[in-house]
């Protein structure tokens, strides 16, 4: 546990009594655990062996334990349409679980920009902000558009038809004019939630004392084009 | 000047003379400018009328100016394969522009993963890490497992057949496993510095002493799918 | 209600009782109110709690309550086969809601150009054209070669193999010959109809008497190239 | 000619001796002509043995004659960034031959949302919109939101890597969740501009006294799905 | 009734009740009908209501009654795999229905060559060969190499990973070296059939005795490419 | 020479001296030769070598010697618009060189569909057709629903943005509803002009007096789905 | 039987008694039999006709017999994840019924690398590699670098979104820098084994004692591009 | 140098000087060198620097030195079309530069299976056979159908329209229903020489004398999927 946070069980695909002995494990060890992708009856048949979680059906997270401490900072989470609420869940909840604050707007369209920018002095408070958005995924350029702080797009599903399952709202994230943003997978709000925590926990420890240098390797910088060329390795 | 950074100019499809007009509003109200995406012959037309820049080919970045002071930490630009270096020097210059700390180390692909292990114990003091690839990508999956603070992928355009000019790339990094990474652009180079940017900016603020709130609006999360609803919007 | 319309409410995933409450909402405030893409099921369990609506099993269309007044002119609803019935419906129906009068012609696909021919001089006279189409989508094309009012194509997802759910149809009618058509997503039968009674509305109040104009605004159009560069923005 | 338009020639793949031939005897027989897709060498050319028309290098437009007549209300033609200007150029340059009036709004991309409000009231008093964007093609969905009037989104092929040469765009601007738009082919300002001119063209006429019908017709729409069943044709 | 052949029902997407209906009429006006892509629940209640049909469980065709005549010649339905065989038999069972003889050969597959080749004097004898094949779709190349007389290539959606449902075999056989075939859509035995019967009939009619010719028409070729330049069209 | 007809050269990729020897030998053996895809430079090198040919530039075909002798029948050569005029002459240039009849009609897009239904008897006296358009592709439908002899479709690479360099064009085409054609691949002229040659030849011949049959394999098709099983093949 | 090996059966898709008649022949003739892709409820049923089989649930294998002889050295067979076990034991059991030995390694992705490095020296002693990944598929890579000996990899359909059902995973591997690997297609756990296997056949055999040799054809390489030409073929 | 042979340069995007110091470097320490996708202009520039090399035209490879021994056994490397020659000779001269011995048969195209297949009994011989292919990739099938060693298969870019620049014969490879061939990337015939010299050393070297055994680590296969839970991971 290199943060001290037991590793996340990803629920898809894996049966009832699989991640009920991961789960025993993980919270034999660290009194805590977390589920990701879980439908609700699956989630019964596991609370039924360790109680003590909460299962949530919006973002299917099911999980055990209260974080050891509260990260600085806030996270917002925002979007798009009520479709994507599952995947903002998903980030919601993560963070809560990963310890923390986290600030909810929903159903904030491009398409009705004015109900995203009454928000719009909170949403320059937030530390980062997680923005979330299926269709035609345009939110987090008008987002970040709006505030300093980091971004990360989460394109979801949501959609039909040129839509592309999440793909034509992935690409547009991707391509996107604004500057500031980075993307995640296609409804991966668990990782999105991840991301953003390790950038509140970067602010809770403060930059590293020894900064990172690869002097003295072969392999810093070139100077110049003709200076580039690798060492000849061989195998 | 939201940050007191001037906005950096694209320089693909412009041509020099109107580079020119927008650097020297640039020089004249921030007293330096950033130009990206240019080459070699473009650069020397704009530098006769802008003299006190420097140019460098393999990132092809055009600049002027020193940042007004240092931004905290260091950033860890890596990549794969020599043909990344253009991504990776486009980084690099950026941040350097925008007064970060950068590390740089080049030519650690994996398929010679000691090359890469070599450098661990430094990897981890990296307080921003910008992993660059190409062909299929993997780097930043590897990387991501070996370090705690977030990682941003760039995907490049290098390799042929398969690699689809940088598409396989991205769309691995999107499907990575590892957690703690997001993605920007093929060969987007500039906004993974951005990104970086933006996170060492918000440790040298620290988090907001008025944290992020919704509440009080009629979007933030509901308690349950049913309670979901929307407020019936009209057109 | 910017149009004196209510919003529309987009039936796929959610449940029965969470419509129930939006168009609970909608006719408290409007006297009316339209979903689209609801099952035979879910429109009943609706039906029960607001008995005066209209369930139609084709289209999916449920809605309540009559248009105020009806818009002028008329829009041809045209489509190419027996199985793009259910889009034509949705547009259809949607338009009767929004207060259009209707003209339909179905089965007139371009592998048997004459029963479309024989309708040649009705089709000019349809103040605005929706034109739905699966396969290789080509009836758009024809049709708006035999008009000069506005064509607003519809491509379906009918069709197999290299019909691609709808994908060569879009594309198609995107790379049309015929000028004077516009294309919405596939299956989008909803959106095409808005589009058309937008036009409608338009024609019943008339060209706006203040004329749009942006003089004043420092990103008028540029007299020349070299004078298009932008006046440098700061974030 | 239906419309007292003369038909339009798309100068891409043509040689200069070509167009030059269709231009002489389009100005015989209408007094004016309008060649789209023409470099300035061509150009040139062309204008040697037709001088008295007009070149502008920007929409790669040469025209000569105006039109007979102004068309009724005015179209806004905005796009999202300087480099999508050529395409604006094209519509609007389109528009103006066509008799319409134009209103250009330039570089009001989503990412600085502000400058596109600043000028919210005239956006709502243009009759139709033509709205520009590559990368990510979000500014139409955005404006749409904004106004009642019928928009028409033309992508264009303008960033790199996921833009997919507009592809991208072009999806997006098809899965958006605003209402009240359609799509052109990538890059095709000309094609807006003449549904644009349509719509106008309709405005002008006003709605057909003889209201289009198809009864009478055995392809009218079927009351349920069990009627729908086609008349069986032979081949 | 052109060829005297009555419109064949395609059974996807239609009702039984539906399909009775049509088929009632047909069977009236021509004394037979053919219904393709019926599973067997919907083929046995259409029998109930048209008893002295005939369905096969394979092929998933349903068809009344016998071809007027027999047409001259025989087509070879050849198929790689097991698995291709619903495809096949919709060949073979569409041509009997349209009074073709039919040769059938199954279970081919290009890396079983001698298999293939065994039947090769046989192959030569066919006057017209459908060729069916899913995975990487290279049995018809091979057929092609084989033979004088016209190919027509089926691929199917058998296979799965790279296979993408068929496209790769469809791409593959438009890709084919072989000339002196052509392609229909994935899994479209029925298309083939009506093709290959097509030249069967010309083959019983023999050429037209009045030659085609669009002589006296504007649009005959051009002798030189300057002289290729279109009549101005107006609209 | 199978049916006493040489080889033809594909020239693309070759180099003239390549092709003047393969020429030579051709010429050597058969008295005529045909080499495609050829530009005028390289056509010139190689009549220097062998003078007798004849080179068009539109079609891109070098040849020399007369067809033996002329097959019964006619092919009509159709295309939608200009630019499609190469590859519609590599089809009419390749029939007359394989000694067929060709009935040239251009420019007969479906968007003015009055100019192909001028010619509507003509085209029903054509033995094969080969019909040739870009972008959407749509031609081929309606000229198959027009006739009952066999059509070939080719796709061009003509258009832009969606058409996706004859992409969309080609999966259009293969989605068509017309029964009666098949596809041959993108640009590919030469292909559709071979098929329909081998159409005219198997007319010349008449069907086979030895009809082809696989009779006595233990491949033909099963009487039943249980008994398709293949034998068990080892390896 | 080529190599003594009874032709394995491809189950899916096939019905039980289908199977159950080719087992039968297979084990008739050979004592042994293989089928794969076989769900639990088939498999119970063609145990019911042959009885003295072995079916495992994981990798869907249904095996009858011992292999005639072991095969020497052995087979790694290595997977990123649980999820991708399905593939890995359709590898290794395959292996194990033709002979091979195999050593399992589960659970070794890359985000992870030293729980793949931490068996680094038994994998350089692997005589052949079957590397098995979905998501990005980077592990081959990795792996294929630390050995010499020949690295099959097998993508799989694990992930989501971006992972496009294994396309991700199987273009990444095909473009991956590591030099020394092969790929098949995705989830074909069993084609990989029969390569890995061929190999270790060609070990105990030992070179062919007549080399190979098309010396004396026609078709041996050119010594230079000018000398490469073709003899002419005719048809 | 693992296997004592040194780096492959990559000669693809690397400057004639980069290029001259990296072969420097690696004759210094080898004594040879090789350099793949080289053109003939940077090929005379280094050998100009290192005089004693060798360039070779076709294949684009530029090598000194000779192999320190001979590896047993033969490679076949067959192509289907002359245009496959330089992807064919990219392999067959890596191949030589590694020490293996190579039959080469050229232009043997499924189209004309005949001259394949008499080169029968010598396939057989080869013991491992690398087959080239554009276009739609037949070749590969046909020949590991009829060989029992390993085939390595490679598509090339050859082709056009829906070749798709070698990505429909890379599908169509790895979708091919023969079994025990794999793939590399399009055009990557030195990747395939790569391959197949590893099985040629693995056949020198013979089977490791100590089995590869995971015994002992934790991830081991389960035996049944309820024991193939992880081990709770914790970063
Ligand atoms: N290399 C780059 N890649 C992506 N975006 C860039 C790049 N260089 C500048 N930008 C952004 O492009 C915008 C300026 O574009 P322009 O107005 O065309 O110069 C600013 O938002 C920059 O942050
Ligand atoms: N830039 C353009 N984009 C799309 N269509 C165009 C363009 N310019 C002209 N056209 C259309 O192209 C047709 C004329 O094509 P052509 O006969 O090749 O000159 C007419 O239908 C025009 O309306
Ligand atoms: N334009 C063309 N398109 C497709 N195939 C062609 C074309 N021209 C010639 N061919 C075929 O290409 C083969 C000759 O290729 P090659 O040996 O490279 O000259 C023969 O099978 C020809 O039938
Ligand atoms: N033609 C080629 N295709 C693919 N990989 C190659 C090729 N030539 C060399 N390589 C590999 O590329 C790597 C060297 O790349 P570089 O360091 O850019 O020269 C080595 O791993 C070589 O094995
Ligand atoms: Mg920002
Ligand atoms: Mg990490
Ligand atoms: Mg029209
Ligand atoms: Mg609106
Ligand atoms: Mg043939
Ligand atoms: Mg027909
Ligand atoms: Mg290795
Ligand atoms: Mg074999």
């Amino acid at each position: 546990a290199r943060n001290g946070v037991p590793e996340v069980v990803f629920g898809e695909g894996k049966q009832a009594d699989q991640i009920s002995a991961i789960v025993g494990r993980l919270i034999a060890r660290h009194q805590r655990a977390l589920v990701t992708r879980l439908d609700a009856e699956r989630a019964e048949r596991v609370l039924r062996d360790h109680p003590h979680g909460h299962y949530d059906p919006i973002s299917r997270l099911l999980c055990w334990g209260a974080p050891p401490r509260r990260l600085p900072g806030t996270v917002a989470v925002i979007c798009a349409g009520t479709s994507d609420l599952p995947v903002a869940e998903e980030s919601a909840g993560t963070l809560e679980w990963l310890g923390a604050d986290v600030a909810r707007l929903n159903d904030v369209g491009v398409a009705g920009i004015d109900r995203l920018l009454a928000h719009r002095e909170s949403l320059t408070r937030a530390d980062v902000l997680i923005v979330i958005a299926g269709m035609e995924g345009a939110l987090p350029s008008v987002v970040t558009g709006l505030v300093r702080n980091p971004v990360i797009a989460v394109p979801t599903s949501v959609g039909y038809g040129a839509s592309l399952q999440g793909v034509t709202a992935l690409l547009g994230m991707l391509s996107a004019c604004a500057t500031g943003m980075s993307v995640v997978n296609i409804d991966n709000g668990f990782g999105a939630a991840w991301q953003a925590a390790s950038i509140l926990s970067l602010l809770e420890r403060g930059p590293d004392p020894r900064p990172a240098s690869f002097e003295g390797s072969a392999s810093t910088a070139p100077t110049s084009q003709t200076q580039a060329s690798t060492e000849p390795r061989t195998s």
